[in-house]
């Protein structure tokens, strides 16, 4: 192809819009435009690399036994109504009502729709297993839209539905879809681990996120160096290493005044204490239940964690009047001691081992010293219930947990029986019985891993594409001088390679050698070739790799063949 | 590919839901499940028609110089107040509001995105021309869904959009997509007539629709078999034929009672006079203004000539209220003698032939007799207002027209420079004048056509796919009977036609042979090779074509050659 014939608007400037590399890569190099808060015009660049990752996942799910179909974005209410989710907050749909009044989904995801299917086409366990996807536009009530495809109103995504028979049956397709999923992003030319997640509004029993590494990412991993656990932080299990009761004499309890000192660190500077020693107290309201969570003064709680504990759908921060109802109306002086009525009160496993520890007395500008778990007050569980930090000990080896960053490009989830049982997707087994499928979903965001990919691929002067996925593998430049003959060798090469099978791009445009070298390093094909009336006339071209730099020069006639060989290296 | 390995959930009933031959067919042969109204999953087979049909597409589009890309779903309502759309009705557009109040379309269209991606990216007419298209999912409120794909709430859309420095490069644009077009569907398998159409919410000066022939469109197409003239009936031109004002007398208008004959046939068989000779008097609303519209008693009118010829932009039959207004109160007994103000009276060419008419006096259960235009009443204009029947005169040539269905597949504009105009779509031309650009839009219903397609390419049986667009060229039937040899002659046969690059499908299910055969008529690949033990022992395979069913007995090691021989020819 040709720059004349193609749509490439280059931008020198950097975009205001956009905050991370990425972001800005796309737009420079005319991948993308922006047309409102979260909504993009991909362009045909970006669309040729969108379509190479889809191509990509589209081949490692067909070879592994997944059906292509498509569901439509628009679901009806009802079906939403007998899975219990239309009234779901957490996955951010956008609804849509007509004319007529009925109302719709614009489809987050399509356990429903797929499980609708399910339940009139599958009779015996001898239609199982199937595993069907689909590679859609998705759409997200996203409130702050941004680093461009990483967090859009509008995307595209791969999303996979498997029905087995039994778990051990769900098993196999969950591993042979983890496997799917290293290979592509493998191919994608992405670096991503697999780390143990949250299954949120999904509600399965385990999921896996594929967790593109960057310093952007959103999602804090935890890992361990020395074992090899990975996990979400939100989930990441803590080593119980320190969390054995700490020696010392229990004091009395005593009240104290500690006016104005509302949170943590006002406290620890009123007192002269560490907040290490201080017990925090959280109510939360899940499922239409109140509960109370407490955790050492220094860490954050994990709501996954606690929302796992609780086993409730849905969990959030008790509002105001709740907390005043519960705490006796002291907001910033909660404290388990003497507080009113939950379903529920759950503990860190560290504030179990705070001994004469400080907490919030429910009552204005007082706090309560020497307060021990047992005596002063007793939690109905002390489990793992706080954020990791770096540092922390790994359940799995005691050694230190170390904390990095990635951007979420995958997700599998076993999802068990709860879709089928609410739907009715039941099968006859072997002996004739009437049994729910047992179900696992599997979600890759292929806007999203475009953009990851550049997040993870690109130097200071633009995008360096992975082989598999670069638009063009081959980046032709005629330093034309206003010579004929180059723009000749040019094209000739252009064809030659074409008719190898390689994706060739010429820049044709009549532009300077600078703007023009500055446009491929930009958009980043992996080879290019520079063909100049200097060279030419010592008959040579030039060829370089945009990752790594390495030139070669070789004869014209040589050239389609040395960049087959260049390209057979990459 | 094996049947035991697809998702091909065939069904000997008749599926109560469907109306028409395709949507039958595509229940039944398992391409499609309907979800609710108007709303389909696309199943596995489907769903290669459709891709295959999307490629030709692509290919077409590619070829003549149009650059893919696509745009968001989810457009801004602030870029369709700036055109002048976002309250028109005849979109049928789906509108969302998120969590923060914002509104957007659901894009029915895409005028709207891509002038505004123009106007920022688009500066001299050096940019120009430029054809932009995407293959995208869209949305319509549907308020009577039916015919399965054909009249959808989501269906797959190709829009293109064309932007030229001036009328002449406008001209030629459209000229190209309308070659595009015809060899596209060509290639669909598909008999489509290109004819002249109105232009509707999309305001340009000019339309063709390209209408695949069918008994169950929903257009219906007038095309004269002499000269070849061809347009939408809505549009149709008449010919001035029997126009002339026939000859006689004119008497004195005479009031008569009409006790309860409210409509022209109760009129008709009350005073045993032709429907002919009554002059209809029809009150219309449009952009806010009153219209009279008068055609003959045997007429229908055509709404979209008489809106071009008004000029508006939404045209609609009054409310009750303002007919009462207009003619005095008395519904069924409107006419144009003392009609109350209206902003433009006009009349059909044939109500100007009319010598001492029959129309209603404005008054409850009066009509007047004798009534003649230019003496007893006076319109604004004298034009072709009503639909063309079976045997008017055409306008070119004056020979019959003939009236026939057809299902829209494709249609193609000129938009001038509306919406340029509008978004502020400039570009400096050569003499750095500062102009709009001049636009075209082009689009095809995707899976519209995969129905139009079935819907002219079947029998009986069932679905006979034309070849460019057959899920698989080869269907191999293998009649097992438990002889292993069967299968691995099949299974053979299978591997060498893969191998030569054919897409192959084998029905390696256990079923009786009677089971397998329906379902390969029903399924329809273009050619089925049976493979049976009986054959086997004579050293022969059958192959047949699934259109005409021409039959070839060629020994197995001869039927790879053979099948490719057969598939050459179709």
């Amino acid at each position: 192809m040709k720059w004349s014939e193609a749509f490439i608007p280059t931008m020198k400037e950097v975009p205001s819009e956009a905050e991370v590399a990425s972001h800005r890569l796309m737009v420079r190099a005319g991948l993308v435009r922006r047309v409102a808060s979260g909504l993009y015009d991909i362009l045909p660049l970006g669309l040729m690399v969108l379509r190479k990752v889809e191509q990509i996942v589209r081949e490692e799910m067909n070879r592994r036994g997944a059906v292509e179909l498509l569901m439509p974005a628009l679901q009806p209410r009802e079906l939403w109504e007998e899975s219990g989710r239309w009234a779901s907050k957490e996955l951010g749909m956008l609804t849509v009502k007509n004319r007529q009044g009925a109302e719709f989904a614009l489809g987050p995801t399509h356990e429903e729709v797929i499980t609708d299917l399910v339940r009139r086409e599958v009779r015996s366990y001898r239609d199982l297993p199937r595993n069907f996807y689909q590679i859609q536009v998705k759409f997200r009530d996203e409130i702050r839209p941004r680093f461009g495809l990483i967090r859009a109103k509008e995307f595209i995504m791969k999303d996979a539905y498997s029905f087995d028979a039994d778990e051990e049956g769900a098993a196999r397709n969950y591993q042979t879809m983890f496997e799917a999923y290293t290979e592509i992003f493998r191919r994608c030319g992405l670096d991503t681990r697999a780390v143990e997640a949250d299954t949120g509004a999904m509600g399965g029993k385990s999921s896996h996120e594929f967790m593109a590494m960057a310093e952007i990412g959103e999602d804090t991993i935890v890992e361990c160096s020395s074992c090899g656990y990975a996990a979400n932080r939100e989930l990441a299990a803590r080593g119980a290493g320190e969390a054995g009761k700490a020696a010392g004499e229990l004091k009395t309890i005593a009240p104290v005044d500690t006016p104005g000192a509302k949170t943590i660190q006002q406290l620890a500077e009123f007192l002269g204490e560490e907040s290490s020693r201080m017990i925090k107290t959280l109510i939360y309201e899940g499922d239409g239940k109140i509960f109370a969570a407490l955790v050492t003064g220094d860490r954050d709680i994990s709501e996954s964690k606690l929302r796992r504990k609780l086993g409730v759908a849905e969990l959030a921060l008790a509002s105001e009047g709740t907390i005043e109802k519960v705490t006796g109306g002291h907001l910033g002086f909660s404290g388990p001691v003497g507080l009113g009525k939950v379903e529920r009160m759950v503990a860190d496993i560290a504030v179990g081992a705070i001994v004469n520890g400080i907490t919030g007395a429910n009552e204005k500008d007082k706090h309560l010293l020497n307060v021990n778990m047992g005596r002063d007050y007793q939690p109905d569980e002390v489990c793992d219930l706080s954020l990791a930090e770096d540092g922390d000990a790994c359940c799995g080896c005691g050694s230190p947990l170390r904390l990095s960053r990635g951007i979420e490009v995958g997700h599998v989830f076993t999802l068990g029986t709860r879709y089928s049982e609410a739907l009715g997707a039941m099968f006859l087994d072997a002996a004739g019985k009437e049994c729910p499928a047992v179900m696992g979903c599997y979600g890759i965001g292929v806007t999203r891993t475009v953009a990851a990919i550049i997040e993870q691929n690109h130097d200071e002067n633009g995008i360096m594409w992975p082989r598999e996925v670069a638009p063009f593998a081959v980046h032709i430049l005629p330093l034309q001088g206003g010579q004929a003959a180059v723009l000749e060798c040019a094209t000739a090469l252009h064809d030659e390679l074409a008719g190898r099978g390689f994706e060739v791009f010429l820049d044709d445009r009549d532009r300077s050698p600078g703007e023009k070298f500055k446009d491929a390093d930009l958009i980043g094909m992996p080879v290019r070739v520079t063909i100049g009336p200097r060279g030419l006339k010592q008959g040579k071209v030039e060829i370089r790799t945009r990752r790594g730099g390495e030139e070669l020069e070789v004869a014209p006639a040589e050239a389609a063949e040395a960049v087959a060989g260049v390209l057979g290296k990459l």
